[in-house]
């Protein structure tokens, strides 16, 4: 009796909550001190001391009045315009408020992109491997989702590919960098040849492609990766950003849209997305987060722990024998599935109170994620384990 | 090239949106003191200060840990129970944590529970006057709004049209009460014969139609009136439910789904729930707004001060000689157009600086609504400009 979809979605379960369960049961049964959950992105450690003091400082200050009100679907314009303020010193652009919509995370901003932008039919390419929740996005809008898979020497982007999947259906793009699941940042250079396939495609169809820049993992860079931004390369970007990881924030779901002024179609785009924004029933971004984040912009969560984690993790892993794709930014790790068999692999490493997600629930089967955002604890107490798994699976040691 | 439904939505723009931004041009020309804006339902009077300490014992407490991280969609397992056990307490319910979902306020479980539901298709009832929001709602997820009206002697909805309104492809009705516009509170005799109608239509065509009970004025009732609860009435009942106005927080998106055991489809309903809280990109209720109003559920707004608006308001408006509909709950008054034309009736009072919302934008034309969440000083100086918009009117003082 209920919707088809939904109905569907309860069937096929999601293959990480399934792990978040499986976590749970092996805890019980073992302890938790002696199971190695890295199935799930949920940030270990709080936000930094900034947050928690703005919030204060917002419910006790002259904020207070309007701290819990309604305002503009938009947001708060004096938070907007510090947003945009804060990109331009960043990134050299010219944003005003009026680019800047508040959002629910990068999750609530891109249902909202999606929603303006998508009829029936309408395709959504996105690069595998991909955040599987990109699929259910687009098919809330009746969209069709394209795979076209990374490169996998690398898992950077391939041009080509990317332009041949274009049709006079194609509506966006979905690229992710720092990317979830590989950890790999899409360099400048490829940046710029996806945007020059793009614009061939764009100008040869006469249609307008959207690149969706989904960037929740920004800020998590390593060894001093640049993580180039897109609308200085691309002329129709769309940017989903998120405090969730950089802020340790994901439960609050606060993060920002920014629709440049560039854009086809702006500024019908952006009342659009307004609008969207209030009959999806987000309404607004919630209101004291809006303020408190204003507070924090030039805040970060401790990157130098998860760089910790990385150097732990990636010297463990190469010494047990197993091949990944070393970490530039997000705190996820690829992981080579040996034989090629992910599905087995995460079966294996169970065995070994070990919890990994299979590249299958990212369309790309042959590897799992690790999520190094644990303490530092659960990776060092970690690697005897996975020395033993590596054994079990019979790979060669350095 | 952007979605048909939300370009038609950019060029029709909100009614009630273009009255706030007119609120703003009249405020910027004849200086904020002199215009009295009742177009919109943003409470004017602070959170209770319960809520603030709430906030701050959370940030400071041993909950900190988790305050702003990720826990399972439907909410944290002991916000859903307290909130359960709340239920239980007030209305003698028999509801756990597996019956509830924390959801971004009203319009955001509303959305959850609409795309739990429909196919396209489907059609959801309305009884009018409604708030204009459902219609986006409904079509949101391909839905068809049935409008069915109330009964004009006192604004309850009608047994007999409603069933008639009922067809193999009915899937809910939203019922709102105390009821935006109109004030009233629907009682208990009509929520036992509409239980009654639709439990026979259900049994007539070999359907489930869920109620949807929009519940974000539960508690602002005025003279000590019941508002019933409806899950007692009606099996296949939804409640969704805000603390927007019950605890002045419209800006933090916070509030539940009430789904019970006894309704048909119960486990499904839940478990499609909780996956389109994540999908739609809500994820989770804010998380440290969760917290802080478990530790407020028997709290409440100022009601006294919004008794004392309505009992000002309904004097001078009377004694103008206007013709209103007495408010048992809410905080709006549903005022008869002279001449039956709503629109020529706030035409009339933006001459005289006072902002009203015509009925037509809650499908009810020959109406207006006064939203009197405003600091009792605006009534009290808007009390004269009335005066003169009556003797406009030519009506006929007592």
């Amino acid at each position: 009796m209920i919707s088809e979809q939904m109905a569907e979605l309860t069937r096929s379960g999601s293959a990480i909550r399934a792990m978040f369960e499986e976590g749970g049961r092996l805890a019980a049964e073992f302890g938790r001190e002696n199971v190695y959950d890295f199935s799930l992105g949920n940030p270990s450690f709080p936000p930094p001391d900034a947050v928690r003091r703005a919030i204060g400082d917002v419910l006790n200050g002259a904020e207070s009045s309007y701290a819990h009100g309604y305002m503009a679907n938009a947001g708060f314009p004096a938070v907007r315009d510090a947003v945009a303020r804060h990109l331009n010193a960043l990134h050299g652009t010219s944003f005003t408020s009026g680019n800047i919509i508040m959002s629910a995370g990068a999750a609530g901003g891109l249902n909202v992109v999606l929603k303006t932008l998508l009829n029936p039919g309408d395709e959504v390419i996105a690069i595998s491997p991909y955040f599987v929740e990109y699929g259910n996005y687009v098919s809330n809008y009746g969209g069709k989702l394209v795979v076209v898979p990374a490169n996998r020497a690398n898992f950077q982007p391939d041009p080509a590919k990317l332009a041949a999947a274009v049709t006079p259906a194609t509506k966006a793009v979905i690229l992710n960098s720092p990317n979830n699941p590989t950890g790999v940042i899409y360099t400048a250079d490829t940046i710029a040849a996806l945007s020059r396939a793009l614009e061939k495609r764009q100008a040869e169809l006469g249609i307008s492609v959207y690149v969706l820049s989904d960037e929740p993992y920004r800020e998590l860079v390593y060894d001093g990766s640049e993580v180039p931004y897109i609308t200085k390369y691309y002329r129709n970007t769309i940017v989903c950003y998120s405090w969730s990881k950089s802020l340790s924030l994901p439960g609050d779901r606060i993060g920002y849209v920014v629709i440049p002024d560039e854009i086809d179609d702006y500024p019908l785009i952006f009342d659009a997305a307004c609008i969207a924004t209030r009959i999806l029933g987000f309404v607004n971004a919630p209101s004291l987060t809006q303020l408190a984040v204003a507070r924090c912009l030039n805040e970060k969560t401790d990157i130098e722990a998860y760089g910790e984690n990385r150097r732990l993790l990636c010297d463990g892993l190469k010494s047990a024998g197993f091949e990944y794709v070393l970490p530039q930014g997000a705190f996820y790790m690829w992981v080579t599935a040996p034989n090629g068999d992910d599905a087995a692999f995460a079966a294996a490493a169970k065995k070994y109170n070990i919890l990994v997600v299979p590249g299958a629930s990212f369309a790309c089967p042959g590897y799992a994620r690790i999520a190094y955002c644990v303490s530092r604890d659960v990776i060092e107490r970690s690697l005897p384990a996975f020395e033993k798994l590596a054994s079990e699976l019979g790979l060669r040691k350095d």
